[in-house]
Parts: C-alpha cells; sequence; structure tokens
C-alpha cells in the first residue's frame, strides 16, 4: 500500500444513513460466518496490518509525535491482540454455551429443554483515541473485540491522526472483504456531529469509548437518553495512585521514587495508566529523589494541539492551587513540555479532594505526604474510581491487607511492587474501574473478556436441533467448552 | 414467628441514612465471609423461609388475590432459587477466577503475573415487584442473586403486599444474623420517596428493578444521571409474541389456540412472560377456537387496586383504537375482569406499532392475522425487544430457520412448540431482552447468570500469595474451576 494523502472530510448525514443501513445488514451474515471463520477474518487482518507496518509506522510518527519505536511495538500489541480475539473465538468458552436438559423433577417446576449462550448485539460504534493511533484506534481492542464477537464495527476516526486513520480503515476494509465479510462489517466515519448522530440511531446497538472525562460523559449521556437506551463503554482515565508505605520507603525509597518517575514521565505521561498520585512518608526523601530525577529531563512534544492544550490548562489550575507547592516546573519549550512535580500533604488532598483529584493528562504528578501510614486509608477511602492502584510495600507490612482491601473498592487491577503503565494484553487483565474510571464497572476495555461488552445471552427452549445454533447442539460440533446440567464439559 | 400486624411507615431520611450506612460497612465483611459462608447462610435462609411458610403464604393470600396453591409453590421456587445460588456461590466459576502467570516473551509485552477474579459491587438496591410476591420480591430473584455475590441488599418494599414484605424482612434479616452475617446486610425501606433517595445516594453501587416500563425507565433516569452513573437492571415486561406457521394451524391449530388461552389467562395475565400477540393465518379457525375458549372464562381478581386501575386504562385505549376490533369482551364482575380478545391484521399492526404494541398487564391478548407466511417476518421485525418470542412450528416449516433467527435480534428467550409463561430457575434461563424489555440486554434477571449483573471485576498484579484471594491463590484453597495461562482447569 501506498502512503498517498487520502482526503478526509465530515461524514455527511447521507453518507452515515448508508453506513448504518450497510452495518445493519451486515450483521446477520457477519455473525453467521461461525467463529472459525470470523477467527480467520481477524488473523488475516492482522497479518495485513503488518503487512502494511512501514507505512502506518511512518503516518503515526507524522500525526502523533510519538517515536518509530513505539509506534512499531503499539502495532505489534495491535496486531497481537487481534490474533489473540481470533484464539478466543476459536476456543468458544467466551460463548457461555448452557445446556439444561428435560427435568420434571426440577424444583422450580418442569424444566423444559433449555439452551442459553451469547450471541452479538449488532452495530458498535467505537470511538477511537488519540493516545494509542493503533491499540486504542481504527483496529484497536474495542474494534478487535466487536469484530471478534460478530459485530459489525463503525470507527469514529480521531482527528488527532486523521490520515493514519484512513489508511488503517483501508486496510482493515480489505482485509475483512477478502475473508468473506459482508460489506459493511466495517466502516468509520469523521466528525463529532455524525458521531452523535450515529450514537443516537437505533441500528447502533452499543457504543465503546476511549478518553476523557468529559466527552466520554457527555456521550454516555446521549446513549442512555435515546429513546432506546444502549449499552456505552467509556473508559475515561484515571489517576491511579501509588501507595508507598514507610518500610518501602525505608528499605528501598530511591529505587522506588526512580521508578515512579520513569512511570509518570513515560509517552509524556499520556497515558490513562499514568501514576498521577504518590503517597509516600513526609520524612522520606521522596520529594529531593523524584526531584533530582526529573529536573533535567528534556520535554517532548504532546500528541497534539488539543492534548497541549488540555494540559497546560489543567496544569496552570493545579499549580495555582493554594494547598499545591510546585517542586519542580517544567519548561514548555520549542522540544514540549519537560515534567513537573506538584507536592501537597493527605490532608490537604482530602480537604481539596474536589480541585486536586484531577486527571492531569501529560507529564505532571502529584507527591503526597503522610505523617502516619494509617492516613494511605484514609486517603484511599476518598479515591473515586480508578483504573489502576498500586502498592509500593513490604509483605509483612502491617498495613498491606487492609490497603489492599481498600483499593479493591477502588481500582479494576490493583499493582504490587510495579507500575500501572504497561497494561498487558491477556486473559487476566483488567482494564476498567468503577466510575469515573469507566461507566460500566463491570466490564473491561483490554484482555480477552473485553468481548463480553458486545454480547447478550439467548437462552432456547425446547427448540429442535436442526433449528438450533451449532453451539448448542447436542453433538457440541464446534467443540466448545459448556456447561450441561450445571457441570461443565468439554463436550 | 406470628402473624401479628407489623406498624409500617414510610422510612425517614434519617432512618435511610442510618441504614444506608449500616449497608456500606456490612458490605466487606459480608463478602469476606467467603462463598462456602455466605452459601450456608442462603441455605439457611431458604429454609427460615420454608419455616414460615404457614403464615407468609397466608399473608400473601389476604394482600395479592393470590390462590394458596400458587403462593406455596412459588414461595418453594423462592427458597429453591436461593439454595441454587448457594450451589453456585460453592461451584465457584461465578468468580471467573483466570491466572496467567510471568511470561518474558508474551508478545504484548513482557507479561507480569496477572490474576483476575470477580468481587461484589457493594449495596444494591432491589425494587421488589407486585406480581410475585415471593420470587420477585423481598426474598426474590434479584435479593438472592445480589446476596451470593457478596454484595448487601436494601429492599424497596412493594406496596402491594406491605406485611407479607414486612414478615418476611424479619424471616431474611434472622436468618442473616443467625448465619454471621454482619448488621445491615439486609434491609428494607418503604416508599417511593425514600427509595429515590437511596438511588441516588452515592453508597448504592447498583440497582435492579422488576415492574413498568414507565417506572423502570423514570427509575433508570435517575440512576444514569446521578453524578456516579451505576448499573440500573430494570426487567420492564414484554409482549411475548407468539408466531404460528401455517403448517403448525393446519396440523394441530385446536390445541395450539387452546394452549395459547391457557398461557395467556394464566396468573389473571399478571406475568411479564404473558403472550399478549399471537399470529395466526386469516384462514385459520384461531379466532374461533380463541373466542370459545375465553368467552366462559370466569373473571379473577387482580393483584391490586393499582393493577386494576392500570389494565383498565389499557384494555380501554386498545378497545377503542379503530385498527383492533374486540372479539370477546371481558366482564368486570365482582371476581374481576374476565379474559378479552381483541383481533387486527399484520398490516394494521406494522402501520400502528407505536399505538397497538404495549402490554396489557392483564387477561387480555391481541390475535393478528395473516394472509403469506412472510408477514411473520415483517412483524417480527417490527418488534422491540421481548423477553421471550414464541414459535409454534413444524420443524420443516420453510420460514422457521428465517423466523428464528429474526426472533433472536429481538428476543431474550426463543421457544418452540410451547409458551413463555413459567420460567424455570436454572443454569441456561435468560430473564432479559434488549430494550424496553429490560435497560440491559446482556444481563438476566433469573438463572444463576443473574449473579453477574452485581459483581465486577478486579485484576491483581504480581501480588504475594499472602495477600491475594483465596480464589486466586496458587494452591486453589477453594477448589474451584479457573483459567490458567489461557486453558481451563480444575485442580
Amino acid at each position: 500500500m501506498s502512503t498517498d494523502y487520502i482526503a478526509v472530510s465530515e461524514t455527511s448525514g447521507a453518507e452515515l444513513d448508508e453506513l448504518l443501513a450497510s452495518a445493519e445488514e451486515a450483521a446477520p451474515p457477519w455473525d453467521q460466518l461461525g467463529p472459525t471463520q470470523r477467527a480467520t477474518a481477524l488473523r488475516n487482518l492482522a497479518s495485513a496490518l503488518d503487512n502494511a507496518a512501514e507505512s502506518l509506522v511512518s503516518l503515526a510518527q507524522q500525526e502523533t509525535n510519538l517515536a518509530e519505536g513505539r509506534c512499531r511495538s503499539e502495532l505489534g500489541r495491535t496486531t497481537f491482540q487481534l490474533r489473540l480475539f481470533a484464539d478466543v473465538i476459536d476456543e468458544g468458552t467466551y460463548l457461555e454455551a448452557t445446556i439444561d436438559s428435560v427435568d420434571e423433577n426440577w424444583p422450580s417446576g418442569n424444566r423444559p429443554d433449555l439452551r442459553r449462550m451469547l450471541v452479538p448485539m449488532g452495530p458498535v460504534l467505537v470511538f477511537a483515541a488519540s493516545n494509542f493511533p493503533f491499540a486504542f484506534s481504527v483496529a484497536g481492542g474495542d474494534t478487535a473485540s466487536a469484530l471478534a464477537s460478530g459485530c459489525p464495527v463503525i470507527v469514529k476516526a480521531h482527528p488527532g491522526h486523521p490520515q493514519l486513520s484512513a489508511a488503517t480503515a483501508q486496510v482493515v476494509a480489505q482485509a475483512l472483504r477478502d475473508s468473506g465479510a459482508p460489506d459493511g462489517t466495517f466502516s468509520m466515519i469523521y466528525g463529532d456531529e455524525s458521531a452523535r448522530t450515529a450514537l443516537t440511531d437505533s441500528r447502533v446497538t452499543a457504543a465503546a469509548f476511549t478518553g476523557s472525562l468529559r466527552a466520554g460523559r457527555a456521550l454516555f449521556d446521549l446513549a442512555v437518553s435515546r429513546t432506546q437506551p444502549i449499552p456505552f463503554y467509556a473508559e475515561m482515565g484515571s489517576l491511579n495512585p501509588v501507595f508507598v508505605t514507610e518500610r518501602a520507603a525505608d528499605s528501598r525509597g530511591d529505587e522506588v521514587f526512580a521508578g515512579f518517575v520513569d512511570s509518570y514521565t513515560l509517552g509524556v505521561g499520556q497515558f490513562c495508566t499514568k501514576p498521577g498520585l504518590l503517597f509516600a512518608p513526609a520524612q522520606s526523601n521522596a520529594e529531593n529523589v523524584i526531584a533530582e530525577a526529573v529536573k533535567d529531563r528534556s520535554g517532548a512534544p504532546l500528541l497534539n494541539e488539543r492534548v497541549e492544550r488540555g494540559y497546560s490548562e489543567t496544569l496552570e489550575a493545579l499549580s495555582n492551587h493554594p494547598a499545591l507547592r510546585t517542586v519542580v516546573q517544567g519548561k514548555n519549550g520549542s522540544q514540549g513540555p519537560s515534567p513537573t512535580l506538584l507536592t501537597t500533604s493527605v490532608q490537604e488532598l482530602v480537604k481539596h479532594a474536589d480541585e486536586l483529584l484531577v486527571e492531569c493528562f501529560g507529564p505532571t504528578s502529584l507527591l503526597v505526604t503522610y505523617y502516619d501510614e494509617r492516613e494511605l486509608l484514609t486517603a484511599a477511602q476518598s479515591m473515586e474510581g480508578q483504573l489502576t492502584a498500586t502498592v509500593q510495600g513490604e509483605e509483612n507490612d502491617p498495613i498491606a491487607e487492609e490497603l489492599m482491601a481498600e483499593l479493591r473498592e477502588t481500582a479494576g487491577r490493583i499493582i504490587w511492587n510495579g507500575w500501572p503503565t504497561g497494561v498487558a494484553v491477556s486473559w487476566a487483565m483488567q482494564h476498567g474501574g468503577p466510575y469515573p474510571a469507566t461507566t460500566s464497572p463491570a466490564f473491561t476495555s483490554v484482555g480477552t473478556t473485553a468481548i463480553r461488552r458486545f454480547l447478550r445471552p439467548v437462552c432456547y427452549q425446547s427448540v429442535p436441533q436442526a433449528l438450533l445454533p451449532l453451539a448448542l447442539q447436542d453433538k457440541n460440533p464446534l467443540g466448545i467448552p459448556r456447561r450441561v446440567n450445571g457441570s461443565l464439559a468439554w463436550q
């Protein structure tokens, strides 16, 4: 493929209507291809993206200020993700196939033959994010999991990388077509207005979003105020607090504080898992170590102007807050902002929680000092929903158990002696959390179970074998794990 | 226990605040009891309800106009349900325990030790229904599944059976206390105002509702417009269409039409799965057979005055609609309403879908005639979300496959040659569907998977064994099925 410029313009009402009609029409045949052929389509798509890596990575670099290495590894993550979802649907547990045989003596009354499985919801609208131009954009996790589930996808392109989006969309559409997917299985739209129109269109059955709290909440409000509300899965970022116990600060404070700096400045602080808060003992050398590590770091450009503007505004508001002190003031040179470090105490933080506990998307973090380790519990309790929470502690820390229990109420992922940046795509990953980290605490947007967002259960009662979906037929032609009369069974 | 009158009054703001504080406080210890002890508590609760059967059934009869046999069997269903959820948490699959070991060569980058499981959301608000004073009320399915998941429950009592509610609540509270549950694990409130206050209180983390579309939607709107929106699972009834193919009408029409009458008049038509629509060939004898079966049926009292009023109003609106013809006009004698049958054609139904496709909660149904079997597909496409859809057909019916595929898009349960009334409590049951059947198409309110509504995933990263929940420790002390490195494992 070439890197020719692709003309990009806002999707018109008529175009949108056609795309939605096409997506609706594609829903049954895309599902009916079956898991095996859909898995093949996803693998073909992954290969097609790999084959287009040179031009895609080059476009990504041009449009996002991200380095080549980062773009390459992110593309690798993206194609791996597509292949992993192919494995998920090949394996088949995700269908939750369940069979209850006729049981005349069943205690809730004569039980007919009941067979339950998950089926795709229908066309899914995916809002691409700016900070992962591959992994959370056109062919990212939301698209991969929705396509895997059997749902057609309409992607709303992020304006931060329009050319990359268009080029990626061409690869996706072509690869799906070549794999036997019906027209309308995948399409892309441009512009906020068309996205809002799509979100309120009855043909769209669910939507997924990664981005800011403000945008996510506005779209959530639209989705749930429809005549027919739909599930809206928004991942809206997080403060990702890190709690350093006294013992950890004593025994390996320097290492911990240096690690914190690496994590919060990684990718110029533009990860939704960036640790924006570090709780450390007031008597530790946290401030000095972090300041020392930060002050000579050079600046780096943010993703785009919109991100820059948002970062400057949030940082200015925080810097001017009387409860915060600026330890290191990042410079905003021609290269982009260098890291900033602010500080306060737990007491002040809790007192001004509403103003201080806001995500600052970029290379800024807040060091929060405590005098008594029990304050960590107070701090944890003051947190709203988080994607992650991290404890830097020792196993025999008297506070560890209580703190972990407290954090479980708040966070989707709890990290011990590690860092929240870096989200593995795997079976056990959870990327989500209570509001405002997401709008849907019961789900994840990364990892194999992300597919569950676009599925709904259907029960077949007394349906003859010939009219049952393959997943529910006696002979188990798909060879998938199922639950039969309450017991797990392989076939 | 006695059947002494229990004074019932609207819950005051101060009382509510205390109950919510108590529920919030109970959340961690109730969860920490662990699945085994929670299972025991659920079984004790079931036994306590069985032991109180005489007085509870007597109260139910007094307050709901339901016959003794129905009350007894419903109580039996309710205690069975509690015991089944005890089995579910003993078995442990519901935790979705998943372990990914360290893998430095994992394609998405160095994979740390990741362990994921589901944890309870926190206090759940349950809105009791009027039509199942046991199975969907104080100790019904929502309460059972929320308690099983490890969430404290606050029930909003239904005003249709206040004494039964109070007596049931006493049994529940006592049984839970006797089983070691912390205070606040279960409580009950009265009054719409306190329910709305509770629903918007930050301590309530999820809510479940069974009732009308109007009430359900109003509460859903409240729940999603909170500063921190919460999952609101409303089951709001349905029309439950029945589609009779030409061959079925030819070969066994009399039996089918008689069965339909039995189903739509069962429980005086007060089930959310009552079939409110029957599609039959115009040339069949459907109208005569149904009219004949219906016309001599005696009246029976509805649940309460509110239900009576709603039924009369909806029926009047439908009867006066120019597109409908009344075949049998039910009498509204001192005993209560006898069944009504209305009729129209598919063409008229589709034309006036907005006015005609409304649930009429009570013993009324609409016979819709077609001239060409393909009209069944048109009719199916015109349906909004349904709890159930039924096909009365023959296996070799040319339309069967297409019709089943169409209905899958609309309904939560598809019944073949049976009737939608009667919802088995089992592993494969699905009681839900796209809006407006429910607000949450991805979930069910009946069957073992109803527990999933009140759980959210948490991932533990690199956490030492001693700080991991039992479900995720290497030794698998709970002995539950888990997914380890992508494979299902019993160990």
